[in-house]
């Protein structure tokens, strides 16, 4: 996996012109999408294991039809579209810009081919950097942010690309590695309560596409709220802990579960978190490096909300809000077991870590929180800073769906930060999820 | 319908002893609900319209279950049960106390028939009259919370039941009628913005069971929020103005939906709110004293979370958060159109209403807030104030669902206060709800 | 249970005129469904436990709409519909005369009410007599083969009624009792294997109303048929013979099964004949007289076509075809355990009973053949002898279904004969249905 | 597309050895079934896009599982199986060698990839190579007959390859092509009824693996049956026949529909045969070839049995029995647009063709008949011909499925006889499927 240059600072401290810093980026991360792909067999491409789960191939496509959707086809003279159905093909969700494949079949089309995506690729890499040098004045600054905002989105694709290539080999009874993992040796560390004071704090980010502090319009508007003193976990809830809860009967006992949980509980007979088998004495779990024991020192991950909701309340605590969440994470620098590290997974901490300190808080796994995904006071999905296009990008998924917080081994460095919200369903285990505990002062 | 004696204040002021008030407002209560069921064919107290929907029978047996359950078997010495399978068959979904008879095959039982089930109540209460009054003094306390959970329960029940009893004749294409409904006569009323200033505000009610100031587990630990300045409509959306949204294409434009809401009202084919029928020139809706046409004055009724959400948005407005609802109502008397004033419908105001005032905050409809149903800062549902069993009672529906607020048409006036949680998922619309809209100052 | 007088020879022989001896087995018929629903409560006549159950009184209604819809509506003069909606609640499916009720709903209607549905009944029945006694003579012929297809519709609908109730209340935990049973005490009976000589044959029965020779049109058209040398069990395998299946491991030995078969057999977790219930080391099964002790001795019943067809493979015999059934039946006369006998289950034979001759061929269960329900050569359900509207009688079902012989415990003598050809999906079990095994020669 | 060298007759005549006339006629259809995957991209060998579908990779897999499970396992000495997992992976249903893995998740295994599943069969190839040449006399003729049942496997997998394919492409947006198709001119050809005597006939092969007269079990035993004059008609139904029913409103007169039928066609929606669209005036359909304009006279292709029998029942004719069908067929030379011809898609006859004689009783479409498929008498599938494996390969599929014969333009003519008896579920459209009418003398 190539070393990434890091894309939050070179912007304005370099002595590249904006247009060229902006096409460095673009072409950095779109390489890097690439690179992703650069283990997989022809055959991997193509497949769609769950709804949830998108085919690579449509991946690739998807994220260069959204450079032609929203910034060749409005803004590049003369443009000729690459292929008439693409549009329609490579469209995830956008209602305001026209009907979409069925987001269930993305499996069942083995055409385009892979070459010819790739092709659809380079092609839109082609017109980009033209537009991006010869962008009339009076459009630079549309075309600057909404870059910027195509490469982010392209940035969480990859995340997905990962996580969506694991379910799919985690599906296959020959349980293929996608590569060789890095090997990291299991330290325990013990355990320690960070106390927060509490009372009106301030949360989120004015919602920017400027380069060097890009945010997503769900992060803002900034804002106050008020929260009480709280105790924060030093570090991630273990596979070890996970074993503890499972060996008790968390899994069996209804009084640990939300009502919602436990209807899925049931019906889908969970007994452990995704990816976990049982051989022989052993527990092990699928990874991007194929099967492999289980280390129990290492952050627990694909939980849902559900799972740690009973976990916490199984051991006593609770999961943390998001305001609380940001309220400490705010004070830390971004460093981690983020994508640059290179394992791919969750590990343990360094044997002899601060235990004193937080740790794991950028990094290892998305952290749930017992925050739904909300909009912040003040903010207006269809009037969102990132134009008319992108009222659809955060705003309409704010119903079902709980906060989670501070990234993941898959997520990259420039990518993350403290008012960084991601979401999902609370029922969803194939992201890098885990989670970590806190308490009332 | 029967005209209570309030139950909020009789039990301080009167010279009755405790377990006479107890026992008065136990039996007013439980004498209410068969009130209730006194307009039904025997037919009617079988049926299950949809899994949400429970037979009317159903109501009357769970209820008292529930006494049954959490205050005769603990506390009534000797205490005989009624009938060995009632326990598994009227409890609703505690696993604590035991397994469950399917919810969505509630409507596949005959037997026990209709008598057999009053002949249950009758037994339940003699058997709570003999509690009462005999109590053991150590137990006096807990027997007493207990029984005033279980009136605030069976309360809860009633509107269910007339709801589920609107659903069941609804779905009859003979469209039965329940009663002949009383009149009153349309006005329509100016709209007005109201302000309320922003900043910390005190939420909440401290959970406990004295009988002058009961509330719910779920409306505590009562504890500081922060707000914005914000506007209140003085008045909900009306009938008519759903109407307009309707006819300028709202049910038809994915922009103004969610994204699971746009999913649910395209598999639905929704178009309109639950119980409105075109027939010829004219909007017609389904009440409880049959088909009825629309009074365009009147608030809007049995509309979804979604369809609240989706009307603000096309109108430029949102949906008040529970805490800026709390903070308007805070101020205002408890009187509406509530169920003492029969009309068992939202009417619109008097003519002459000051509409400068807030208006229909409590009554005609449950209000759909903008705020997901979420434990409150320090709340515990194991450690419920209610005790152990009722862990099950708010808390383990504390995901997926939206918060509603005020009372409806059908709930009775001594059951709700400002501080009132209601909850349903965004998508039910078989509630007597309906919402008013906010704004950013 | 009334003992009818047997409808099948009175009309030719009686002195009484055509008009008397039709108008008298009209009432007979009509009074016996009646006297069926006698040991119902109120609330039993609503329950659909699954889409093919029909609530009783759905089946009161649809058998008097039959005579509506097919006589009084087409012939008697000025005719006044009983209720504007009635055509549609009680159509089952004929698609020629109008839209009908979704089948899965008939049990949540609770009106109109039992009481309104006997009105409807006694209103048809006046009509229907002034119909018959006052017909034009161009149009008696007519109007009588219709009222004879009427009331052995009418017959059919008494069966299911029985099942039906059997079905509703074998859902409910508490087995209700739909009427004391009459004993029989069990007796074990030898098998012989009786041989029928091959060759041409003439199987079916040409289509008539004619009163004293009544059958349907998919009897016929009478024709000829080759069949091998074939032996035939002298009696119905037993619940006892079908426990050595069981306990042989034969649910779960997919060797055993078609393949279809093996899919409900897993889906459904089958192991036992339908309403089989083990407590302690007994076996149990519910009856129209609440749950009983299997008797081994008895026919099995409540199989489907998979279980007979795979209890045969098993046995390394196999089932009789219809024709080979209905040769073999032909030479036998009309007696057995049907319902005029009482018993509303299936029961041993008689101590000392022939077993050199074939037993049970009439009553006890419906015995499955292998074949599946067609046309016979000839027959052209558009072109059926009952008129257009009754090309939707039985051709429409010539699909998918197996063909069951010989009527059972549940049907009336007057109903049976050696051509009825009974039908069922194969995995269908709520009939009365059991089997017989053949073999080659 | 190889023009193979017909099967039928070169091992009797020839003067090589039977082991080489067998290992010959092996790789003739082993190589075969690879040229039809030539034109294939590797992203096309993955896909399934329906249940019944399986991806071109599980069928080149599949075969070769059959070869390697019922010959090198039992039979070759020291036999290494290829891989460890593939016995679950690439088994179909056949319970009796073991587990399988689920049919509708056939199209989620990226992995093995195309060209590992090419090596299989290679190895495969060879194993079989060295079994043939060098088997044990004593298991010779065993293995004779089970490697000719396996070529005749394999040879029904590639037209099922080939409609899978059809589907593949007919599924995808982009409409890919296959293949070019050969021209052929299209001319119309009056339709005549060819009169045929009733009586005894004979129909049915003995079952035998002898490589000269291979049949299927399932054609067996040779009987007698009996069976009234008839009329056949001596040409397919057409496209240009299929129009007028549909423009006569035939998908939506719910009295030419059998029930089942019925359901389907509402739940489905059907309006035409699969795979035909509307583009503004003109019917196209999708072919091997990419999207064509529908020729009129060409066989109407890809309908299922309920359509045929709809069609027929709005003709005022019906469809012919198997009997009837192979009384008729088995008097004439199997010839007719096979895969030999390489049109791959039924074409219509050429001009001047003799419309007095029974045309096209061989290829362009398997017809429909309107018999179930079942076992003829005296058949046992438990006691197959082909060993206790091979029970499981034609009679357990004897539940709901009806009778289609003659085969089609992709069925080789090696493959086809009189007596040989296709199956589907009445429902099925995506085989070669058409029809031809019958009336009654």
């Amino acid at each position: 996996m190539s070393q990434n240059t890091p894309l939050r600072s070179p912007i304005t401290e370099s002595s590249a012109s904006p247009h060229q810093q902006l096409f460095q980026k673009f072409s950095t991360v779109r390489k890097h999408t690439e690179d992703i792909c650069a283990p997989l067999e022809i055959e991997d491409y193509g497949i769609q294991t769950m709804p949830d789960v998108s085919p690579p191939k449509w991946h690739l496509a998807h994220t260069s039809w959204f450079f032609e959707t929203f910034l060749l086809k409005p803004f590049q003279k003369n443009y000729h579209e690459y292929h008439p159905q693409f549009a329609q093909l490579f469209n995830s969700y956008y209602n305001t810009v026209g009907s979409y494949h069925p987001r269930p079949q993305r499996g069942l089309l083995s055409r385009p081919t892979v070459e010819e995506v790739y092709l659809y690729r380079h092609y839109i890499n082609e017109q980009m950097e033209k537009l991006i040098f010869k962008a009339e004045e009076k459009y630079w600054g549309e075309i600057f942010s909404r870059t910027i905002l195509g490469i982010n989105h392209e940035q969480q694709h990859q995340e997905l690309m990962l996580t969506d290539i694991k379910h799919i080999f985690a599906t296959n009874p020959l349980r293929p590695q996608y590569r060789n993992l890095l090997h990291k040796d299991s330290h325990s560390t013990e355990q320690q309560w960070l106390s927060y004071r509490g009372g009106l704090v301030s949360v989120g980010h004015n919602s920017t596409s400027a380069t060097d502090d890009f945010s997503y319009d769900n992060e803002g508007p900034k804002h106050q709220t008020y929260i009480n003193e709280f105790l924060l976990s030093s570090r991630l809830v273990t596979n070890g802990e996970m074993l503890s809860f499972i060996e008790d009967g968390g899994y069996g006992d209804a009084r640990l579960w939300l009502s919602d949980a436990w209807k899925i509980v049931c019906e889908n007979k969970w007994t452990s978190p995704l990816y976990w088998e049982k051989k022989d004495a052993d527990c092990w779990h699928m990874t991007l490096g194929g099967m492999r024991k289980l280390d129990l020192n290492a952050p627990v991950c694909h939980v849902s909300f559900y799972e740690a909701d009973a976990f916490a309340r199984w051991a006593g605590r609770r999961l943390p809000t998001e305001a609380e969440w940001e309220t400490a994470a705010s004070a830390e620098p971004i460093k981690g077991n983020l994508r640059e590290s290179g394992y791919l997974q969750p590990v343990s901490l360094h044997q002899g870590s601060d235990s004193d300190r937080l740790q794991q808080i950028y990094g290892d796994v998305w952290e749930w929180t017992q925050s739904p995904y909300c909009a912040y006071p003040g903010y207006r999905h269809e009037n969102s800073a990132f134009g008319d296009f992108s009222g659809e990008y955060n705003g309409k998924f704010m119903s079902n769906q709980m906060v989670l917080r501070g990234g993941s081994c898959l997520t990259p460095e420039d990518h993350i930060r403290s008012t960084y919200r991601n979401f999902f369903y609370p029922a969803d285990r194939w992201q890098m999820s885990g989670f970590r505990l806190a308490k009332d002062a």
